[in-house]
This record gives C-alpha cells, sequence and structure tokens, in this order.
C-alpha cells in the first residue's frame, strides 16, 4: 500500500510539499478576492445568481476521482466570487459585519493549530487565555470574580443561562429530569430575540411557558408588566424562576431597564439572565455604557464579540457572576477518558466540562489578538464611532424627504421606511400600508440584484416592513451612510 | 473624530493596507510555526511549561492600549510556540489529529468570507454546499432523501438526536414541555458516549432515565440487555423512546450490533438514533463497511468528519431519514427579522430555522473542498489505510516484551499497556493492579514534558489505565508506529 513505508509518496497523490504549495496558492486566491476586492467600495458587495443558476456555476457535486491543483484554485475562487462579501462597506445586513485584520490573523492561526478547547493537555495557550478573555470581560459587566465559557453562538449561550438557572434552582432537575420539579415559567420581553423559545422548547420547558413582556415605546421592557405577568404565571400554577433581559434587541436596538428587572427579580427570587448579544460591547463606551445600568445586578450574561467587535463568527460568551462552580456542576459529566483524575498538573485547567459540548472549538484567540492589537481604548473609539455614524445617519433620514425614521436609535440600529414619491401624502388611503409593506422588499431585491449594498427589513409589532440598518465595521463613514439612502432613493422612487 | 468623513486614516491607527500587510506578515509566522514546523517529525509535538510559566511566558493581559506591528507579530509567534501540535505525526491523543491543505484551505477560506449559514441571502453558496454534502453523506447511509444540518460538534449533533426524536413521538413537549408527557426513558451502552447522559440532563430528562446497557467483550452493545433494559424501564413506569446506537465508542473503538437494534426499535416502536461520530468516516470503506451494518435502518445518526477525515474542528451532521420537515417543525421560531415570507427568491432556502442556532458556521467548505480535491477514492484510501496501520501496531503490540493489548481493535483505536519489567510476572500480586494503573500516567507525564509523542490513557470498566492509540492522520506510516513503541518502552521502562 501506498504511503504505508516511512514518510514517502501519500496516498491521494499529495505530499506535504504538494499540499503546502497548494496552500499558499489559495492563500494568495483568497486574499484577493475575499480581502483585497470584498473591502473595496468599487466592488460589488453580493454577484447574485437564481440558485438553479449558481448550482450550474458551481458545479458541487462529490465525486470518485479527485480534481487538480488549478481545478481547485478556480473553486477557491468561484466560492469567494459567489459569496456575500461581509467584510464590505455596504453591508449593513446583520448584527455583523466588517473586518479586523487581527481578529482574523487569530482566525487562521486557531485554524492551523486545530486543537480543541477541552483540555489543557490539548489546548495549554488557550485554556488560559479563555480564562483571561472571560475574567476582563466579566470586569467589565462589574464583577471581580465569577465563571464563564465560550459558546458556539448566542442562542446556546442564552440556552445555557436558562439552563444554568434551572439547575440552580432546581438540582435535582439533572438526574430526575422536569418530571420532579413543578411547571417552570420564564419571562421575556416580546422584542426579545427568538432563542429564548427556542431555549423553552429545547431544555423541556415549552414555549407555552414563556410569557412575553409588553415593550414600551422604545422597544424596552416594561417593568410593570413584568411584574403583571409574574403574578399571571403564578396564579396559573407555574413557578417564576428565570427572566431573560436584553440589552440590544435585535431589530431594533432597545435596552432594557435592568436595575428594574434586577429589583423584581430579586423580590421575587428569580434568575436573571441578560441577553447582551448584541449590547454587550456598549461597555466599553463610557459615553454609552450607561445603558446597561444594572448588569452587574445580573446573575449571567450572555456578550457576543462576534457581533459589534467584528472579532468573525462565531465569539460568544456566557458568563455566570456564581463562584460556586455551578456551571461546571449542570453541565458535567466527568468522563474518565478525558478528564482524567491522576494527571500531573493541576486539574481545574481542565474547563471543558464545564460546557454540553465535547469537543470545542477556540474562540478566545481572535478576540485577545484584536485586543491586544488595538487596546481597550482602540475598541472603546469604535463603539464609539459607531454610535456617532448612526446619530448621523439618523439626522440625515429625518432631513430627507420620502424617508421616516421609526424611533429615535437608542443604538446602532436604524429603523425608517423609505416612501416612494408614489406614496407620499397618502398615509390615510386604505392600501397605503399593504402597499407600503411591498417597498422594502422590493429595494431589497433590486440591491441584491445588482449587488450595490445589502439593508435587512421586516415588519414589527404592527409596523410594516421598515429597513433595520446596522453600522458597526471600523471602516465604515459618513460617505457609506450618505450612500445608502441615495442608493435606497434611487432604487425604490419608481416604486 | 478620526475616520468620520471618507475611506481616510482609521480610528486606532490601523487601515486597510496596515491592517492586510499586518495579516500577510502574520500569515508567514503561522504557515512557517504551525504548518511546516507542526508537521515535522524532528519537532516536539509540545513545548510543555507550568501554567504559571506559560501565563509569565505569554503575558496574556489586556491593557488599555495596543501593541506594535513587531509584539503582534509575535505573539503570534509564541501562541503558536506553545500550543499542541495536533498536525504533528506522533500526535495520537484525540479522535482528530493530522493536517489536509485542501480541507485548510477551506477552513482560511471560511474565515476571511465569515458569514453566518442561516438564509440563501447572505450565504447562496454555503446554503447550495450544505445541501450537496448532507445529500452525500446521506447517500452513504444509505437514504436517498432525509433531511440533516451541520452542528458545532458530536454532543451537539446527539442531543439533536434525543430532541427531534422527542419532538416526533411527542409533538406537544414543543410547547407544553415536559410536564404533558409520561416519565421518558433512554438507552444506551455503558461504553457510549458521554455527550448521551448531557442530552439527557440538558433536555429535562434526567441523567437517572439514561439506562445504561451492558457491553460484550469487544464493547459492543448487548442487545439482549438492551430488551431488558427496555421491560426494566417500563417496569418503573417509564415509557422508552430512544435508543443511542454507537458505532465506533470512544475508549474501544466498538460497534453496536445495528441490525439487532433496528429489531428491537422497531419491535418497540423507538427512534434509532446511531452515534457514529467517529465511525462514521468507515462508510468510505468498502472492506470494513460492514461495521455499521443496519445503519440505514437508523432515523437519525451523528457523523463527525472532523474526526476521521481530519477536515479541521468542527465538523458534525445531524443526519435524519424522515422527509417530513421534522427537523424544522421541531426546531423552529420563525422569527421575521430573518426568515421574512415575502423574499423574491425560494424561501425553503434559509435553513436556519433548523437548528437551535442563529448564527451558524459554515462547516461545510472544508469538507466539500476536500472531496473535490481527493475524490471518494482519496478519502477510502485513508480509511483503509488507518486500518491497515492499525493492524500492523497491533502486531506489533502483541510480539513486543512488555505490551499488552487489550482487545484486538475493530476500529482504529488501540487499547493496550506497557507493563516495566519491575512489573513483568507480577500479574498475581496483591498491589499488581495499583501499580499498573500508575504507569500510563508516569509515561505520559514523562512524553508531554519531552514533546516527543501524544497518546492518551485512561481506565474503563474495571481495567486500570491503559494506552489508547488513535491512528487517523493521512501522513503517519508504519515508521511513525515503532516510534511509538520503541519511545513508550523508553521512557517507561524505569518504572
Amino acid at each position: 500500500m501506498n504511503g504505508m513505508n516511512g514518510h514517502g509518496p501519500d496516498i491521494s497523490g499529495f505530499s506535504h510539499a504538494k499540499g503546502q504549495y497548494f496552500l499558499r496558492e489559495a492563500f494568495k486566491v483568497i486574499f484577493e478576492e475575499t480581502i483585497c476586492k470584498s473591502t473595496d467600495v468599487n466592488e460589488k458587495v453580493c454577484d447574485w445568481q437564481d440558485p438553479e443558476q449558481l448550482e450550474q456555476l458551481l458545479d458541487l457535486e462529490l465525486r470518485d476521482s479527485g480534481e487538480s491543483h488549478d481545478q481547485l484554485l478556480s473553486r477557491v475562487h468561484d466560492v469567494a466570487k459567489y459569496s456575500v462579501k461581509t467584510n464590505h462597506p455596504r453591508f449593513f445586513n446583520q448584527l455583523f459585519s466588517g473586518i479586523d485584520y487581527h481578529a482574523l490573523a487569530g482566525r487562521l492561526l486557531t485554524e492551523t493549530l486545530n486543537t480543541s478547547q477541552y483540555t489543557y493537555e490539548v489546548a495549554p495557550v488557550f485554556v488560559l487565555m479563555e480564562d483571561v478573555v472571560l475574567t476582563k470581560l466579566r470586569s467589565m459587566v462589574g464583577w471581580l470574580s465569577g465563571d464563564g465559557i465560550f459558546c458556539p453562538g448566542g442562542s446556546i449561550s442564552n440556552i445555557f443561562g436558562m439552563n444554568v438557572a434551572r439547575y440552580h434552582a432546581f438540582p435535582e432537575v439533572k438526574r430526575q429530569g422536569l418530571w420532579a420539579l413543578p411547571r417552570l415559567a420564564v419571562f421575556t420581553s416580546q422584542d426579545s430575540h427568538y432563542s429564548v423559545k427556542k431555549a423553552a422548547s429545547f431544555l423541556g420547558i415549552g414555549t407555552d411557558n414563556v410569557f412575553l413582556v409588553k415593550t414600551d415605546q422604545s422597544g424596552s421592557m416594561d417593568p410593570e408588566d413584568l411584574e403583571g405577568k409574574i403574578k399571571l404565571a403564578r396564579s396559573q400554577g407555574a413557578v417564576p424562576f428565570y427572566v431573560n433581559a436584553t440589552s440590544g434587541t435585535t431589530v431594533r436596538g432597545a435596552f432594557d431597564p435592568l436595575d428594574s428587572i434586577a429589583d423584581i427579580c430579586e423580590k421575587n427570587g428569580l434568575w436573571m439572565h441578560v441577553d447582551a448579544a448584541w449590547g454587550g460591547s456598549v461597555l466599553f463606551s463610557k459615553k454609552h455604557r450607561h445603558l446597561l445600568k444594572g448588569i452587574e445586578r445580573a446573575n449571567s450574561v450572555t456578550w457576543n464579540p462576534h457581533k459589534m467587535l467584528s472579532t468573525g463568527l462565531q465569539c460568544s460568551v456566557f458568563l455566570v457572576r456564581d463562584t460556586t462552580n455551578l456551571l461546571q456542576k449542570c453541565h458535567s459529566a466527568s468522563a474518565t477518558y478525558l478528564f482524567q483524575q491522576d494527571k500531573f498538573y493541576d486539574m481545574s485547567l481542565d474547563t471543558g466540562d464545564k460546557t454540553i459540548q465535547c469537543g470545542r472549538k477556540v474562540d478566545c484567540l481572535k478576540l485577545w489578538l484584536m485586543w491586544k492589537a488595538v487596546g481597550t481604548k482602540g475598541l472603546t473609539e469604535r463603539v464609539d464611532k459607531a454610535f456617532a455614524l448612526t446619530r448621523y445617519l439618523a439626522e440625515e433620514i429625518e432631513k430627507r424627504e420620502g424617508f421616516q425614521l421609526l424611533y429615535k436609535p437608542q443604538f446602532v440600529n436604524t429603523c425608517f421606511w423609505y416612501i416612494p414619491p408614489s406614496l407620499r401624502g397618502k398615509e390615510n388611503s386604505a392600501d397605503y400600508k399593504d402597499r407600503l409593506s411591498q417597498v422594502a422588499p422590493a429595494i431589497k431585491e433590486r440591491m441584491i440584484k445588482q449587488g450595490t449594498m445589502m439593508v435587512g427589513y421586516q415588519p414589527l409589532n404592527g409596523q410594516v416592513n421598515f429597513f433595520r440598518m446596522i453600522v458597526i465595521s471600523p471602516h465604515i463613514s459618513q460617505r457609506d451612510m450618505d450612500f445608502c439612502l441615495d442608493e435606497i432613493e434611487r432604487l425604490g422612487k419608481d416604486l
């Protein structure tokens, strides 16, 4: 058999030397296509193809035989060409965008090292680094002690919040399941992220036991209604145990009043989790961190640096204030093949049993390297710049005919309608809302097909489809804000 | 404010040009340290440092101010230097190892594109690619239709199995929670992965409701005992609904008898999940795929290409045979800001609601690009080569004095004791087992401190600490097998 004897020719015809040559050549293509071009404002954000066309262009089928070096390089090129350029200065579509070169270097290093974050044995650097990063993030929350872990995304961090809270209130659940417990009730605002409902169904609590609390005009949770909903749940025989407050709602970027919610949680003996997946990074800003006032009173926090800080997906932390090793107790299974208790080093460094995962990607390095590169000050400047640009955008929207702001932005989400000339002054027509609801999807289709920019839209709480523009990339400017409004007008004025 | 007007100088002092220059320089360091050196048999597998020393060497603290280009490059160098080289030909410590350069190119491309796998809108290439890869993997399982999704690791894939099975049996659980259901029971072998227990506690079922089925001498589930445990659960008033069979157990690499288990599941109306996280890749081998005979009768399968196929972490799939959109029905929350129902393209392409995650890393590209590069044939050769090398290793162990095989390997896990001269012939001494149990940890400490190789050890089912050697890297040879045995002898002969 080939390659069986010594380090000679390898099976499948690729030696280390050939593999390394391919990798260098591939990196050149990647650099040109997904870094140089994708950050160039003169290039397209996306090169739209219908699914059927794209399938033909890509030739995705997996076959018996392998392909040549040149064919593979053209595949790398094509995957890049037809992918959306989230690094592009005109990508405002999601709660992530932009590129941080230091974080990206951290990601490339993570990928080539390819280890798992469970033990000091196989991840010595990253076990220590994760601890330093988590400690620093906790200190920004206002905690001098506590625990935490990096999770694969904010939804899973939020599910951890609910699970740890449940275990804290009823440790017998781990062994006996929910049948040993009374019916539980959780509380979250109607504008909160859908992962709260997903958590409730996944953990066996059920979405019927998620009580949706009203929001006020700005999209923040109404504490009075929270108290009412807690009473309502109790009157139905359910046992409240968990409140999910949101710092930075997904659509409107609203911040729940954490101090008031903390008062209610303390009075009622409830676990307070703050989903700051989106808004957590505001803690970097001295000017704006008041939006999260009271977060230090939470029991746990979700925070996704892959959003506002542009570290790259996935970079989400789950933080807990607890100092009794609750996270480990709740999630551990003490596998003897991995967490041997006769190792020669301090086995508390084998942190992998704090999660429900076994193998776990290293997610701390990209954030750590970026932080080393620009310092806390640099991250603060970026957050402040995003707020300032958003204020500029909102002011421009208010000035421009045909644009209508839904709310004054609290954060870096700007929600607005574009009203084409054909609809202006017709607010009282019976079909106004219907027609307005079709404007954003129509403009979105045109912008994607032309590839000039990307911005999201959605309806919310009876408001018909409106644009939600997200401003975070460290590399954008007022010029990009102006462009977006001009472009929406250009694309939609005939509608 | 800096950088607010036009694309001029950027905040934090780094422009695109500077960032790109850093990235190129960093990639050179990464290439040298984590690719060239880490695959060089003459370099160390790990450069052991005590945690206290390592903390000092790395200077992990995050500060207010950023660092210079040169400082950052030396940080990249140091992170690489002190990390374990899982690409190294002498790394046999985990169920992953080795390097595939095409998969790595796919990972670098994934990182620079930085998108999320939820909608066709932001991940057109990857939505189509994921579907092609899942379809191909399903066809290898033996299914011409079905569904699936990439998950962040095998544990989460296994948790999905249990959750989808629960929803299938009791769809009301999603809304009403477990209180609306009878006490449930799940079944798995005593040698199965600990994620089955983690799943049960996380989903609110409780570990007491996980019935551990006995294994036979080879480590495979005993179907008779499974039937007995099902009866036992029923006699206790619990409702069996889920059997987790394992294809490739973590320690011994055993394969459960899938056909017999399928018979029992069919007879009892139970969901059959196969945790083939480790052994799934054996399906590539015509010669060895009989080990998974009956997998096509499963309802769902976990399979981690990041293990035996060396795609790099994370690459795990959850596959279901169901064709009624069960995965989506079970996990969906229909967020209107993301899964708008008035998009201009086929919205069934927005597959993100099939998972409990929101943002989801792209995990298909690395596998796809590797498969394109070497073809199904190349992957088949690799799997066959790993089996052949394992057979060689086991034969060598049987030949060598002082080495004792625990079981004839079914797969690529080789479990053995090294018995130092001081213990040979003393099998009947009262302290033999105690002393033998200390041999593997002592050798492990020496090998890590010298950095010459890495291999795992653990006790199991009353057998004291033994080595578990995992052979998968496409770049290793008989010479590496010989080295490992020589090295264990060298490190342990004085014990």
